[in-house]
């Protein structure tokens, strides 16, 4: 806990530093450190600056509307609602991109033919009538959209749709009380959305996609590695192990913190993806909202593992090395047998292969925990050490139980992932020793000298995998 | 942990069930459940039904712009970006309204007159330079500008301001071919982006305004409180004592849940918080990121309150009937003892007075804590019980030691709020008897009844306050 402290104190000392130089220092500082945090911001994630390009290209497409006269002929000045369509709509993902290319579509489809049903119901109650008619069914539409827009399964799906249904029906309507030609306003204004929309998705899907189920993918695997991770340094931190490399271990140990705060990103996500077509290692309806389970069940891992993270820097720590080593000992199996486990599932979940030993390695780090208890079972130690020496061991071995506990649990939802997502996951060990020696000759199976015990891992998208076995 | 598990669970049996039933009873049952969560929602938060008729009523106001031919002569068909300009601005809360809207107003300022610039320098080159000059300079901002969306902290405060500068750039350059009248068109733009972020921010803010600085306080309180309520009752709920109410206490027990991933929604309201004016009990550069760090804090407590919940419900639990009482007399004594200071702490910020028993609770727990500590240290101890036995006690006492610590960094980061935020936070305990004689009379200081020591707790706004004092 110290060290988290001690980190939101660093923060604020950051401040007081920048605050202390004044205002021309501070606007100074901030012109120096901006190109440095521009090529950081692209090197962290190359991705960015394709996506800026597309954008770039895509708006330039668009404005050639204006360029080609036939085509700004036919459209006039509601040319601009493409580039405008354009801008709002291209996101990062393909999947953020389709749903408001979507949403914003049907909406205006949809307020577009209410606004002019409206208007003629209006047109029928005569000069009098019909602003008042328009004023009133505008405040009740406007005020009931608004209103559906906090439920939090619409707003996570249509959110952008219904902004949009209630702006083009309050334009649609509204503007039909002046503009006679109400019927080609409304024509010209889907038209170049459609326009809009296509571009924005056509640039977005064919040249170097983004796609959100990719990214969940990865990042639900990369939570569950990184959890991995920290347990492997956990070990060695706690008991103070001399280990080669003591800072970087420390940022690997700070490398969990991350997956606490990931609800909201991997929900979001996972709303993406589902608009997403199929693609990749993906079908069309892959069981995307199964990662949230995933996903929920490795933050509750590492709540715990936050939890053992303040056992390495805290006061309490000091008397960790108790008189029995055989207590240390079982706790580094425990942590480091969950550790290969976890790792393991996130390479397969990653690779897209059944994992093969990660059973093997929790039932192994069960054992140690057994081990532990029937240890501290044991007649003979109550008066060997005093109780308060060994406090934190117990705590420590009681987290790392739990731990284990939701390895087995992250184990579980993953096969439940591979049996949903039907045909895609695939065994990881080929069945003959022949098939091995081939795979080898291929480069595609590299003995994982990490883990113990004969396995492989296969790290190659699907479809060769297929065609070799089907040569097979 | 066994009981989250069967949450997520339950709702794939929920889910299962809804399939079971068919389309059709599906979107029968939908049918019939929509009025009741309409309902539900309303309840929840009356605000909500309130916000969407201020939306309604803004939409009407702005278009009014149309019926009156003053207006509708003087701006045309471009009455409707004053529509649209209404309804992508308004948002809940006056910060998210006000921040939307002064984007939107200075980007589109900006934009157009740099597009207005852009056009002119490429008038200049030519009639066939034109369209070439235009279109480098078209896709050169929109995939930089893009590109500075990626800033965390640009993203967080200016994003929706780039978005709308890219568009007003593309539109005013690129319709400056076609449009000799562009300076028009640009006036005309930019008085009814005026007119409609008018209409969004005054409806907002003078009709029941949401202030965002306010959701955030009371949040932030809120969370500390539920960690109390937490508190209060695990003591009860780990040792299996019987109290009253045994379903309505495992509710209180879930409260801290919302705790968890409240980061999020707690830094988007700081986002919103910083563009509000002075309202209510705070001025206009309150200390708003402060109120992060005491999130911070908060879910770093409740981290350690979610592994200590995993004790309730786990297999582990069922041994803590351990032969000794005294180790369960003090963890129900540091529990207890945290819930009142939390409690305390939750309750001086929502009602902004300088909490005045939290801190002897505090030390009353880590009393507790610390005897805790020696009577495990104490010699006879160790041969009288089986350590396997004393596990769970062992560890439950060694998350609530931790707890007891966050307590006390919430209760110091409190009180650098309060000495922050100068004058706000205000002493609860008046000076003499006759000015509590005299509060009373006012039915402004209820005695707490619920914990020890005679304090009281002042429940009004501060200005009353400041007056009885001033008159005193």
């Amino acid at each position: 806990m110290a060290s988290q402290v001690a980190g939101v104190k660093n923060t604020n000392e950051d401040e007081n530093a920048h605050k202390d130089l004044g205002f021309c220092g501070r606007v100074k500082n901030k012109v120096v450190e901006f190109p440095m945090k521009l090529k950081k911001l692209g090197r962290d994630d190359p991705r960015r600056i394709v996506h800026s390009l597309k954008v770039g290209l895509a708006v330039l497409l668009v404005s050639l509307l204006y360029y080609f006269d036939p085509l700004y002929d036919g459209l006039g000045a509601t040319a601009m609602w493409a580039v405008l369509t354009v801008v709002v709509v291209f996101e990062f993902s393909v999947g953020a991109t389709l749903g408001r290319g979507l949403n914003r579509i049907l909406a205006t489809f949809l307020a577009g033919s209410l606004g002019f049903g409206v208007h003629h119901l209006a047109n029928l109650s005569g000069e009098k009538g019909h602003p008042i008619l328009i004023g009133l069914f505008v405040f009740i539409l406007a005020a009931s959209v608004t209103f559906f827009r906090f439920f939090p399964r619409i707003k996570a799906r249509y959110d952008y749709g219904l902004l949009i249904f209630i702006l083009t029906f309050c334009m649609i309507s509204v503007s039909g009380y002046r503009d006679e030609e109400i019927l080609e306003m409304a024509h010209k204004r889907a038209s170049t959305i459609l326009i809009g929309a296509f571009t924005a998705v056509s640039v977005c899907v064919f040249i170097c996609p983004v796609w959100a189920g990719d990214d969940l993918h990865n990042s639900v695997a990369t939570n569950i590695e990184k959890l991995g991770s920290f347990l492997e340094g956990f070990g060695s931190e706690c008991f103070k192990i001399s280990c080669k490399g003591g800072e970087s271990n420390k940022a690997l140990l700070k490398g969990y913190c991350s997956v606490l705060n990931s609800k909201q990103s991997e929900e979001s996500q996972v709303n993406f993806a589902r608009w997403e077509p199929r693609h990749g290692r993906f079908r069309f309806r892959h069981p995307w909202k199964h990662y949230l389970k995933i996903g929920s069940l490795t933050r509750q891992c590492a709540y715990r593992i936050d939890t053992l993270n303040g056992y390495i820097n805290s006061e309490i720590q000091t008397p960790l090395n108790i008189h029995s080593t055989k207590v240390q000992e079982l706790c580094m199996k425990i942590s480091s047998e969950s550790s290969k486990a976890l790792k393991e599932l996130a390479l397969a979940m990653k690779t897209m292969t059944r994992p093969t030993t990660a059973t093997a390695h929790i039932t192994k780090s069960r054992i140690a925990a057994n081990s532990l208890k029937s240890f501290l079972k044991s007649p003979g130690l109550g008066g060997d050490i005093h109780l308060l020496d060994i406090i934190p061991a117990v705590t420590v071995a009681s987290l790392l139980t739990d731990v284990v506990a939701y390895a087995e649990q992250i184990e579980k939802s993953i096969q439940e992932l591979a049996s949903l997502s039907h045909v895609q996951f695939k065994s990881a060990e080929p069945k003959t020793e022949q098939e091995q020696t081939r795979l080898h000759k291929h480069g595609i199976v590299h003995p994982c000298a990490a883990t113990d015990g004969p396995h492989h891992v296969i790290t190659i998208v699907q479809p060769s995998l297929k065609e070799i076995e089907n040569k097979g």
